[in-house]
């Protein structure tokens, strides 16, 4: 850790100097590009070059004689461990959030820079406030300071972009420009300007390289009320191939035109529409100064990007059956290796990825393999290196939280399993975790209700007992597209977005004993119309879950467990052994059927 | 209904004939008064006037060729029978709000009136967008049109205000006044100006009687940093012993010199903290004119009035007690009475409103008794009417709501019996019911945790089988003060208001089958620290029930209730039983015992 802390010394000593001859007193740094976007190519990773905290959200702000990192309930203990605490004071956003401390830390006549491109509107808002309460300014920055000292910063990536095809997309193009111009026409907008990838590459149909297990295209794009489109985006990236697929309604035009076009648009003053909760505030600064009108409304990808179509359910059913295969190759092998007590976090991640690997369709991981032994289970986000590196001991838990992309889908899973014997209070709290899951898994809810109103469900049996978890119950997920994706989500955090049919979420309560174990149970499911309507006629919705795979049997405590809930795990255990032993070889069948036998 | 009709369209005419002599092409009637309270004196009941809905929420909107009323879930049935249908189109606020009707409706240039006493500034601004989405322009009025027609419009209430003890309230004006004073110097406010006739009844430990059922003085009041106060208030309602009371740093003034006062307030520029979700847009507008320094922000009673401190809690529980033997000495008599077949719902609620009116303490119904036979019953906010009156036939459902203002504190307390046998389907839905009321009733839940959170819990009896109800599962409650108080609640809404130790709320499942019957089961409960605390040090709460009287047993079906249920319902009718045995006369002694004898 010396010369880790060394180096971010020196590099924070950098940046201070560099503020000074902007004239600024400090500058936020938040974990974010110009696309707004959580996943970010190495080329953006600013806040893990600065502060040396590699999660995947998290805030830093450095003063002259103050500098501090925000980060969620996933990140507490992973942030200590990654900054240099004699530089960085670690925050938790839910004891201060960074506009509070910026409240308290700031002096009056305190110029405060920020990236105009690395923040929307909104948070720039928010920030102003934080900043006028104590009379100190906010300054954007025409150039980032981080950027000017960071002299090894990596080329911003140029991956190929290739056509997705319609088999998988289940929908074409055309047909989703035609459906969003209508609704555009309806409210009288002549423009939409998209900036988040996902959004892009879901519309246009198309998928990229630009980031590490997302296939992401970076690039802007403006879908016009005539169901024409343009595709900002760096040249090199283009084929002939892509230019065929997007035909001669969508034109290609280089990243650099961008701007220009904000510009043109302002100049005929059309009404523009343009989300600021997800378009950096650069966007809304120049179409602003250009004189456009601005509607503010959502991206209007993102709802018909989240209800997914047949096909693509359909596809991630199939590609959750291979992955499911995959994964259950891999707890046959762990179940036979790790008694042996040779197997470190490292080898097992290694294997499971290897076994993914050679499935059918297979693309990338959909994000590092979590692979955690005994306390490490505890860092919601652990990724295991060499120096954290640990044995998968006898009578511990080992937590692996992984996904792929393929082609047809995207999957997300995750499985604690007990090495050796597990304590009575470890299956206590498995036991409940999971009850908490199949309470999710099983609920049956009318239409409007969001994921705030559900998440309570899968607390509640641990709650019982004075324990919870710090971080969502669900996460929305993408078909062959990002593994987090909104609106939709499962979380104690407010939200106004109903669940709707073919929306896709993760289920995955968990419990932490910090320096102890971790345990998180994690399912993808699917909103589906429920099975017996409502008597009332009104519309109905309960979960499909796609992921298969099976639950530690060894880690449940039967007299926890209701004859329901029994039931439930029984029929998805058959369910997981019929879909999967066709799929793998005899060892992981015979493990299978041991793995799968009816509990009681 | 034929008369009514013809009133209800001699009125309209009159507003429409109005309209067009201020210029006007509408004008939007709000359920509100200047104190922006859900409790109006007979004096602001515009919208009941013009409409002929009585309801305690609840929009008209008159246009020149429109009229709507718009009511949510529990209005939908009432609307219907009360308002013109001919002149009234009724709607509810779930299917389309009254912006988005207004932007449906209105044409460009239409000019829509309001009154700037009877909104908030944030409806206010949304009423605005909503015109101009359609280019129609929103006009304040200086004159209320309704009152221009209104002739026999009843005066103003006057009625005296009174010292509210803090033998009963707990902590002194002086105490209260010096706390918040502490807070608005923290936050560097000058004058925090209150304009919610309760928020203004706790900080100064006054009631009043200008309202039915809630002992509010209606007024404004300023509360200075250093601790004074002016109260804005008719002279007429002011005695010596109130003033006494008052005391020497809380000036009375009146009413009408509460606009000098906001001119002067702005006169001197200062910070002014005031409530956009509770304070009339005028209010801001008179500010704003006169030049002050708006911070917009909670009435800063409003918490801390939430929060009731042990003194009312103790009171709310023996006013619970109390209430308990008249609903028990009711309920005794009804099991004896309602057999022979003879008693009607006024009957019924006149013998309930006796039993409660010679207990000690108390002063008043905390709403009008809502009982309720068979249909009447699926009327969430039922009032009986000789028209409506029906015979507590046998074999049907009867639903009564009701509650008491006591000196020492408000109660609410629904209950549903069987009068003669019910059907197996009306058992099962009261079951479910019960179950969505236990599992709130025992809930322990960590910190931080919103009602919103919470409101699950006791609809998932009901979606398992396809059922809900069209309102919210729980009101928060004050002290001898509004049986309806904010800012918790337990709802579907998104909130953002976690519930803190000594918040009272209901916890009132239903369940509504139009046209056959209704069930609702209400207690109060009160938000508590949880008997054993979370083995991770955070802070987790648990309510305890306040209400003490019997669930029907012959409405339990067993089969669906778990031993945990089971026993829940044996310990409430235990404790229900040594709480009123001691309360009550002989019969209704002998009554409660069977009424409360174990399950199996």
């Amino acid at each position: 850790m010396t010369s880790q802390s060394t180096e971010c010394e020196r590099r924070v000593r950098g940046l201070r100097a560099q503020l000074i001859q902007q004239g600024l007193d400090g500058f936020i740094i938040p974990h974010s590009d110009e696309y707004q976007n959580e996943y970010l190519p190495a080329s953006a990773e600013r806040l893990a070059w600065i502060t040396g905290f590699t999660g995947s959200a998290g805030t830093a702000v450095v003063l002259q004689d103050h500098a501090a990192v925000f980060v969620d309930g996933r990140y507490v203990l992973q942030v200590r461990q990654q900054v240099d605490l004699r530089i960085f004071e670690p925050r938790h956003v839910s004891e201060v959030t960074v506009n509070d401390w910026l409240s308290s830390v700031l002096k009056p006549g305190d110029k405060l820079g920020y990236d105009p491109w690395l923040h929307t509107p909104k948070e720039v808002r928010q920030l102003r406030q934080a900043c006028a309460r104590v009379k100190a300014e906010l300054i954007p920055c025409r150039a980032n300071p981080v950027d000017a000292i960071w002299i090894d910063r990596p080329p911003v990536p140029r991956a190929l972009v290739v056509p997705y095809s319609t088999a998988y997309a289940g929908k074409s193009s055309e047909d989703k420009r035609k459906e969003l111009a209508q609704k555009l026409k309806d409210d009288r907008i002549d423009v939409a300007v998209l900036t988040t990838p996902d959004s892009i590459a879901w519309l246009l149909n198309i998928r990229g390289g630009d980031v590490s297990h997302t296939p992401l295209p970076l690039g802007f794009a403006c879908l016009e009320n005539d169901e024409s489109a343009t595709l900002f985006i760096e040249s090199q990236k283009v084929s002939e191939t892509l230019r065929d697929h997007l035909g001669p309604s969508v034109v290609v035009a280089s990243i650099e035109e961008f701007g220009a076009a904000l510009k043109k648009i302002g100049g005929t003053r059309r009404r523009v529409l343009c989300d600021p909760q997800r378009t950096a505030s650069s966007v809304f600064d120049q179409l602003e100064q250009a004189g456009a009108e601005i509607i503010e409304g959502e991206d209007p990808c993102v709802l018909p990007k989240a209800c997914k179509n047949p096909v693509e359910i359909a596809g991630t059913r199939e590609a959750h059956k291979r992955d499911g295969a995959a994964v259950c190759e891999f707890l046959s092998w762990l179940a036979l290796e790790a008694p042996k007590g040779k197997i470190t976090e490292l080898d097992a991640q290694a294997y499971l990825d290897s076994r993914r690997q050679r499935q059918a369709l297979w693309k990338d991981l959909s994000f590092p393999t979590i692979s955690a032994c005994g306390a490490n289970g505890a860092i919601v986000h652990y990724r295991a290196t060499a120096e954290t590196n640990r044995l998968l001991e006898p009578n511990t838990l080992y937590l692996v939280d992984s996904g792929g992309q393929y082609l047809d889908g995207t999957t997300d899973i995750t499985r604690t399993v007990a090495i050796g014997t597990p304590t009575s209070e470890q299956r206590a709290c498995y036991t409940r975790v999971l009850k908490g899951h199949i309470a999710l898994a099983t609920v049956t809810f009318p239409k409007g209700t969001t994921g705030t109103q559900l998440d309570t469900l899968a607390r509640q049996p641990l709650w019982e007992v004075g324990l919870d978890y710090d971080h969502g119950t669900g996460h929305g997920v993408g078909c062959y597209l990002g593994v987090h994706e909104g609106p939709q989500r499962i979380s104690k955090t407010p939200s106004t977005v109903a669940l709707e049919t073919g929306m896709i979420v993760s289920n995955e309560p968990g419990y932490y004993r910090a320096g102890a174990f971790g345990i998180r149970l994690e399912n993808l499911i699917v909103v589906v119309p429920a099975r017996s309507s409502g008597v009332e006629g009104r519309n109905w919705f309960a979960f499909e879950t796609l992921t298969v795979a099976p639950f530690d049997r060894n880690l449940m405590d039967l007299s926890l467990l209701t004859s329901r809930e029994i039931d439930w795990v029984n029929a998805y255990h058959e369910m997981v052994r019929e879909t999967i032993v066709p799929l793998v070889d005899l060892p992981t069948q015979s493990w299978l059927r041991d793995a799968t036998e009816p509990l009681r």
